[in-house]
């Protein structure tokens, strides 16, 4: 087989993905097959894995389509979910982890993809990869099912940061457009605010900064800005971008994930109740697989960290072998398009535009 | 008709309830028409319906199953969905919500209703209701489907305030294990506290403080207390009560609700798609219109403010006949129950614990 330390030559005419295989709930094996089904679907993928030489080279040689297109890049040490991001961040120099985030940083590999603690990874991507200039704290953004033509819309920050005052979710508003543009292909994405419905509760001060920034940015920053939106238009047609804070980010996101997968079991109750729901199963099979492929969370798994210098794919802890694959996949795609360039650009130029202008002209526009 | 300004002798015999029949999106004509529903399923409610007299008595009047049941009390003001709570407070005393409060407020009625604006009902409600002693801020519980035998779980605040601190948060507790002693049948309630998943955020330094008083008072009041749960847990196994602050809590609701409608949507569609998948719904109607029926949030409707001298029911402002029929079947079961004298009694007795003993012996239990 061809794991070595080095990519060998086959590697550079790919877009390499450095992928670490530890860390996950499902463990290497999982993470392996995910590469393996990204590499039989799309000829175009390399992957550098990162973990123990010993357990992964055996889990590679089993996948034939992983031969010539995966380099394992030993790393001995693990992050476990339940170590603390400072720990890792003192430590964890020997773990996949780290070794998977500085094949980013080394530009070995174009983007980065982990199963792992969600806090840890953070962590070491912020140390590791830096902050783009003008960005205060990065943020996840994930994709989520929608009314829109898309079929996705775009929320942020769904748990990078418990807290962000009125020019972070101003900046995340920059980062969630140019995520929109390369992920979903839309020109000038409508951005919206998540907030309570109630009048009186508009008055939280970081929302009112926030929305006075987005008001006066819109224009030059290239978005409409659709004023506050309510938990009810995160799938919606009110706007193609939701922009909270960390702590209520992460809320929704598994309200919803844990909403959709509540449905899905009832929905399997009702068609195994009679033999004429299980008829009435079998009769709309195609329709009720196509209706579960819109729906399964692990074919939108993947929340991209934004506002890095290199982009890094947070997977699902819980990934199987087709939730890894399409976390790859989201990689693939965002490496192709350039993205981190693009926002490193539009959030440049945001912050300069800024400086130019501390005081627009409100009342004016 | 019976229409009259005063309760006749017929109402007496039954559980008054006193609905707002004004403010809801679909005017009074779905409020009547949800009454009306309920009159027919159930012998023992009678109304008081609150609105401009003209546009209700001939509403009521259409109904022969309301014949006796519903006293007209005519208040001219109508609440709007845009009015400022403490513009209503000020000068609202005309409207229907003031008035339909106030037949609680002096016992003509057991159990409030209203479609309308939430903010100007919840501080209408505490003006004209008074807190309950030792409640700082009251809530709104709702019922959430989930996995549990009962069917439903409980979650508090769902936005009767953006801001709670520990105390608070530990009194929600206390409120939504009384109303799923009463609403649910559960007779030891399991609480948990509403968080991110990531170690590092558990540091919000309120739900801290609102995990330690929970462990402390837990024995004693009654519940068991289970720690931190996700978004994704709301509608699971891990516990029946969901406490969490109002901005929070309204986010998740609505992201819930937003989400069950989507799916449903995508499922309409699958069942539409082909001549196949239309017999499929034909051959399995009875099991998706069983689904249809659980998952259906008219039949879920109401949300209950919880912490004050008297219950009030806020429902949806978009509800329909069944929708408001919910709600009055909710207010009704309250009623029944005992819940506000129940509420009161168990806050008291907790607020007298937590007197006789401010520093319990954490360590030694």
């Amino acid at each position: 087989m061809n794991a070595s330390h080095t990519p060998d030559i086959g590697l550079t005419q790919s877009t390499v993905i450095s992928v670490d295989a530890m860390g996950g709930d499902l463990g290497p094996a999982a993470v392996v097959a995910g590469a393996a089904r990204s590499a039989r679907k799309n000829p175009d993928i390399a992957f550098i894995l990162h973990g123990p030489e010993t357990e992964l080279a055996p889990l590679v040689a089993k996948y034939p389509e992983l031969q010539g297109k995966c380099t394992v890049h030993n790393a001995v040490g693990v992050v476990q979910m339940s170590d603390k991001p400072s720990q890792v961040m003192r430590s964890g120099k020997d773990t996949s982890m780290w070794s998977a985030i500085d094949a980013v940083r080394d530009k070995s590999a174009a983007v980065c993809v982990s199963c792992g603690n969600t806090g840890a990874l953070m962590a070491l991507s912020m140390v590791r990869l830096r902050k783009l200039p003008g960005v205060n704290r990065p943020a996840i953004a994930v994709m989520w099912p929608s009314r829109n033509p898309q079929g996705y819309n775009v929320m942020l920050d769904v748990g990078a940061d418990i807290r962000a005052d009125g020019e972070d979710l101003a900046n995340y508003a920059l980062m969630g457009v140019a995520y929109a543009r390369e992920g979903l292909g839309l020109v000038r994405p409508r951005v919206g605010l998540l907030n309570v419905g109630t009048e009186e509760n508009k008055g939280r001060a970081e929302l009112k900064d926030a929305q006075e920034r987005m008001e006066k940015m819109q224009r030059d920053a290239g978005f409409d800005y659709v004023g506050f939106v309510e938990g009810g238009d995160i799938g919606g047609t009110r706007c193609d971008v939701i922009v909270t804070d960390g702590f209520t980010g992460n809320i929704a996101l598994k309200t919803g994930e844990g909403t959709a997968k509540l449905i899905g079991d009832f929905t399997r109750d009702a068609f195994t109740h009679s033999l004429w729901s299980k008829l009435g199963a079998l009769c709309a099979r195609g329709s009720l697989m196509r209706l579960r492929k819109r729906m399964d969370p692990r074919r939108s798994n993947g929340g991209v960290f934004i506002g890095l210098n290199g982009t890094v794919v947070k997977s699902h802890g819980s990934a199987d072998e087709l939730a890894v694959s399409s976390a790859i996949k989201l990689a693939f795609r965002l490496a192709q398009s350039g993205f981190t360039d693009h926002l490193a650009a539009r959030v440049a130029s945001a912050a300069a535009l800024a400086q130019d202008d501390p005081q627009p002209q409100q009342n004016q526009e």
